[in-house]
């Protein structure tokens, strides 16, 4: 039943028809590979009563996301599927044709990979992108001046997970940003040639901008009236919400970067031309005392204590 | 912890210390790359209560075997760790131990992964290894006249699981078998330039033959006597073990490969050359009625048939 469900879906020639224990990729010249693995786990990373499609669409965006940060195009994957015992053979059909459905979407050729038994159901899924040889966007070479950037809107990841959690006064509006998020990835491939430094937003936006400030030795200054969130996330924090969660709820899987004064014009024109939303949000400074970090500033110029600046993943 | 004890495996460029979402991995000019997945879930395939080293050696020795019998050079991995909540930081701290030593051995490098909380411990690997461009072994090519061979000694892997379960009369010697096989890398990449076909020996001798047989179009005559054991196999046969538990238990990690008759002076040179054993246990022929699978034979030609011919994995 499931390899009938799967071999569809690797009908490329790496994947070897899914006949073989390996699959086999000739690199085009010029290419470096890169490579993300995200592992989700039902309880852990999705509501055990979650839907299947939400749960294939999570796995693949989470890893799409890292490859669109990097100024990557995705080329393949491979799959590891706990099947858990909880699962009937509507659950698994649904979630490999929203797997397929997902693969389309984001260009992404299945490879290979294993399908065991579990008792707790899980998702592993390594995925390799291609970038032009040195060009991948990292972390590091945010330059003291550069401003900060980010796309799309934060906190929709989370209040979409209070939506499907079933929490009262929660917005249906976002649910959508949690059960099929969108990374901006034609926008990251563009970014390679503008930003100076990128990742993510993964772990929450000050934890990962943190990330950016260690991995450049610098510091940044964030204007938190500029940072962008939905009606759904103004009416949430209008009624009292606290930015802690649409900061820090971390599965919005935007992308942080930032880039010399000088680009915006050209950041201006790829939001555009790639309808992505772009909002300059702050600017690289040197690190005060030595503390490479991001500071958050209310429109008075104090500083903003977040009781949690995001949640640190491994 | 975790962080801590991982990051010293890591010490390779491709890695980016860990600190990054991604690996970044330059593709040696002229090389196909060889992918492997497999997961490997506590209670399925390997015993709750198994070692920590014998969980890191079997979920790095199932992949190397797959790039071994590709005839593949290991390059470097992706580990996705599902943390149980029965693994105590002992535990963990043994299995990245030994998860390390085996990176070493292999000479493997640790590119990336996840660590993430899962009710149910698992690894789940994602390994790279690197052929020159169309050089891949495959389970193709098998030609009549050919001669059907297997490295190793077949059944112990079996007979190891049967010790570590603690069964009565099990046998000691063929725990290693189980708990750290050696698949046969060196040899399987200089078996590139002789074997016409070959696969690892992972669901069982006569199901993995038949693999060989439904993608080569071919047919295959073994000679049961010629099927190599251990003197722990021998004496298990000895005492009425069933046949079918030595062939079909799958945890070999052998590889089983077709070769040209003229080749067999350079095969048992490179058996040597190699310290791997390497028998001749058969020989390719047409298909009987278009039929394309392996005849298992007495020695006075009887054909032997086996209750189940291996266990098959998607």
């Amino acid at each position: 039943m499931i390899r009938a469900l799967l071999a569809p879906l690797a009908q490329n020639p790496s994947a070897l028809g899914l006949q073989d224990d390996a699959a086999l990729v000739a690199p085009p010249p010029g290419m470096d590979m890169v490579i993300s693995s995200d592992a989700l786990v039902s309880g852990v990373h999705f509501p055990v009563q979650a839907e299947a499609s939400l749960v294939a669409n999570r796995a693949l965006a989470c890893n799409i996301s890292d490859l669109a940060a990097k100024g990557a195009a995705p080329a393949g994957c491979t799959l590891s599927l706990g099947l858990s015992e909880a699962w009937d053979e509507a659950y698994i059909g649904q979630l490999i044709t929203a797997f397929g459905r997902g693969l389309q979407a984001w260009a992404l050729e299945l490879w290979g990979g294993d399908t065991v038994r579990a008792p707790t159901g899980f998702l592993s899924l390594t995925v390799h992108g291609w970038v032009p040889h040195q060009k991948m966007l990292t972390r590091k070479g945010a330059q003291i001046g550069d401003d900060v950037y980010v796309t799309g809107v934060l906190g929709d990841g989370w209040l979409g997970l209070q939506h499907v959690l079933g929490a009262p006064n929660s917005f249906a509006d976002a649910q959508l940003a949690y059960s099929d998020p969108q990374p901006p990835l034609a926008f990251g491939q563009k970014l390679r040639d503008i930003a100076t430094s990128a990742l993510d937003v993964s772990d929450g936006l000050m934890a990962d901008l943190d990330h950016l400030c260690a991995a450049s030795a610098v510091g940044m200054e964030i204007d938190a009236a500029d940072i962008p969130y939905s009606e759904a996330g103004q009416a949430y924090l209008a009624a009292g919400g606290q930015l802690e969660n649409l900061l820090g709820g971390g599965d919005d899987l935007q992308i942080a970067f930032t880039a010399p004064p000088e680009t915006e014009a050209a950041l201006t024109a790829l939001g555009q031309g790639t309808q992505t939303q772009v909002t300059k949000i702050g600017r690289v400074r040197a690190t005060i005392s030595g503390q490479p970090s991001a500071v958050l500033r209310a429109p008075n110029g104090a500083e903003i204590a977040l009781a949690t600046r995001g949640y640190r993943h491994f």
